[in-house]
């Protein structure tokens, strides 16, 4: 397992994301890492992410699939290119689909897991597969499709805003 | 459209969720209302809800779209049972699955609008589809489906946790 998050070697302009921008102090601040062929992210929520009293909020599962999906995407790409994720040119993911099916309510007060790996690697798209675990049981399955950002979106966010 | 939305009618302690729980000062207190056969909530996200610079973050679309849609199965079953939404017994919906698609990048410093309808509601489950819209253009498209609560859950909650 690498030691620097796939989010780390995001360029500042692309690290405010609310689910896994370092910059960003409000914050989920997900860090995503490669364990073999899967990639693997930990995440411990707040007591205020509850759904209902004990149990797990499942927008935060859905973003945490989203985020870890998304940098996993990139960050395959840039294995199947065969250079660091701090090469140039960057590549910037954007989700296009998620889905999530919530298999068990997912406990509070543990800290999560959330694994990925790539089932297609395109490149335009990326199509990976995810789940989180909490205390080692299946509680959520994920599903993103990620884009390359498009350029016009591109644009707008290294121009000036 | 009613004045009182449907999380108004959650017992305490179904309403500590962080997408729409009135009980929960850290979360997004999402209001649903019906507007005919169409339910809908406004948000208008905080700046550190971003994606990139600009635009908004995906992960908190797909939590407004599943807050929305769990509401909404809620509301229409209370419609379809001819009752109150505070009558007992009170009914509790989760997530069974959320898929959401991301069509157009939503733009930051815009209120959204949510809308949803319900396409399909069994006893057991409630099919509902939802959009994002900013500034009149639909930025994500989204499909839940919301079971009841599974007693053994519903117990867990309503004991002494």
């Amino acid at each position: 397992m690498s030691e620097k998050a796939f989010q780390d070697y995001y360029p500042e302009k692309f690290n405010q994301c609310y689910g896994c921008g370092s910059h960003n102090p409000h914050g989920h601040r997900l860090k995503s890492l490669w364990d073999g062929e899967e990639s693997v992210a930990y995440f411990t929520p707040e007591p205020y992410h509850m759904a209902v009293p004990g149990f797990v909020y499942g927008g935060l599962l859905a973003s945490l699939i989203d985020c870890h999906s998304t940098g996993t995407a990139a960050a395959a790409t840039y294995r199947e290119q065969g250079r660091p994720m701090d090469s140039e040119p960057a590549l910037r993911f954007v989700t296009a689909s998620l889905h999530v099916d919530y298999l068990a309510p997912t406990p509070m007060n543990t800290k999560l897991e959330i694994r990925a790996k790539v089932t297609e690697l395109t490149p335009k798209k990326v199509i990976v597969t995810a789940k989180v675990m909490a205390d080692g049981k299946v509680c959520a399955r994920g599903k993103v499709v990620a884009a390359q950002m498009p350029d016009s979106m591109l644009k707008l966010v290294e121009g000036d805003l």
